[in-house]
């Protein structure tokens, strides 16, 4: 039909969440026919973001820079670290620009059935920062579903000694939804009227 | 919020077709969180796509040989030519398997509103093409729209002189539709009862 070429791009692109085998074909076609504004530009933003960007050693956010400019911001509150599950969570709250901590992305929620244990969600990471003596909060921030909550409550248990307080996102934040998708106006207010476990 | 290598993949990433702004920042977060396995990959994929494909400067169709592995083919039967509007019909047409000829690719139809005349849709050629002694039959296989209709007899009017027979798919094509979105079964159906026009 087409060509190896075209395939394989096919083949890659239809790896990406959204896009399925026939909207990748698309998507195929789409950037072959605008080599030169689209499909070199794409290829060389790939490129250089994947040789750019490196994982916070200390938060676990993706940035060019390691600590990641977060974590190394002079100007941001370091006695809270707020937790959430993914990278698209801290982008999600850094839209609202209502929050002026730090962050703490585990990459994931605790799974038995997918074994996500504890040591592959930084969480040993976290309990050390938090027992930092100049943490006073952390925020727990993972998603209002049933891994999220049930993750939240392991690090409640694993702070016990930490000596913060623990807080989570208020109601608000509806049941079984995903931060990522919310409107920046209930995320605030959720934030904002957070409270002690 | 992310770091200008981010943005600027995810700006790129928006403009595939399937990939709105939020869908596009996920789809560049999978990636960043895959460097090896499909960042570098795509990256390549794409960069060589680039190099390799060209546009048949007889048929339209793209490749990575000019003339295409179709025209090229001494198999496929050169007194017929199927006239369709993008890369992805003849993409979908030889996913059937139920055509040996050749193709014409116009790169879109007839369009007043965007300025889209004859010349920009290789019709000339076409013209040209058709009035070989060696052609016979020219299959108008554009979508059933109405700008895919417009151009279809549009196209009929200019190839009144070439001494060939003009046909259409059959009625199987539901009215309205794309032929990239049909299934096979009904794509063969309308190919083996087309009628002359």
């Amino acid at each position: 039909m087409s060509t190896p070429e075209i395939e394989r791009l096919v083949d890659l692109l239809a790896k990406l969440p959204g896009l399925g085998p026939r909207s990748a074909r698309r998507a195929a076609l789409h950037l072959i026919k605008r080599p030169g504004q689209l499909m070199q530009p794409l290829a060389e933003a790939i490129a250089s973001a994947a040789n750019a960007i490196r994982t916070c050693t200390n938060c676990g956010n993706v940035d060019t820079v390691d600590p990641c400019r977060i974590c190394g911001d002079p100007e941001r509150d370091r006695s809270v670290i707020c937790v959430i599950e993914d990278v698209a969570d801290l982008w999600a709250l850094e839209r609202t620009a209502s929050f002026g901590g730090n962050y703490h992305v585990l990459g994931g929620t605790l799974s038995a059935l997918d074994g996500v244990g504890p040591e592959a969600l930084r969480i040993g990471r976290l309990v050390d920062r938090a027992s930092s003596a100049q943490v006073v909060e952390v925020i727990l921030a993972t998603n209002a579903t049933v891994a999220g909550q049930t993750t939240a409550h392991y690090i409640t248990e694993r702070l016990a000694d930490a000596g913060v307080m623990i807080s989570r996102l208020a109601h608000g934040v509806p049941v079984g939804g995903e931060l990522d998708y919310l409107d920046d106006g209930t995320l605030t207010a959720a934030l904002k009227s957070r409270r002690e476990v």
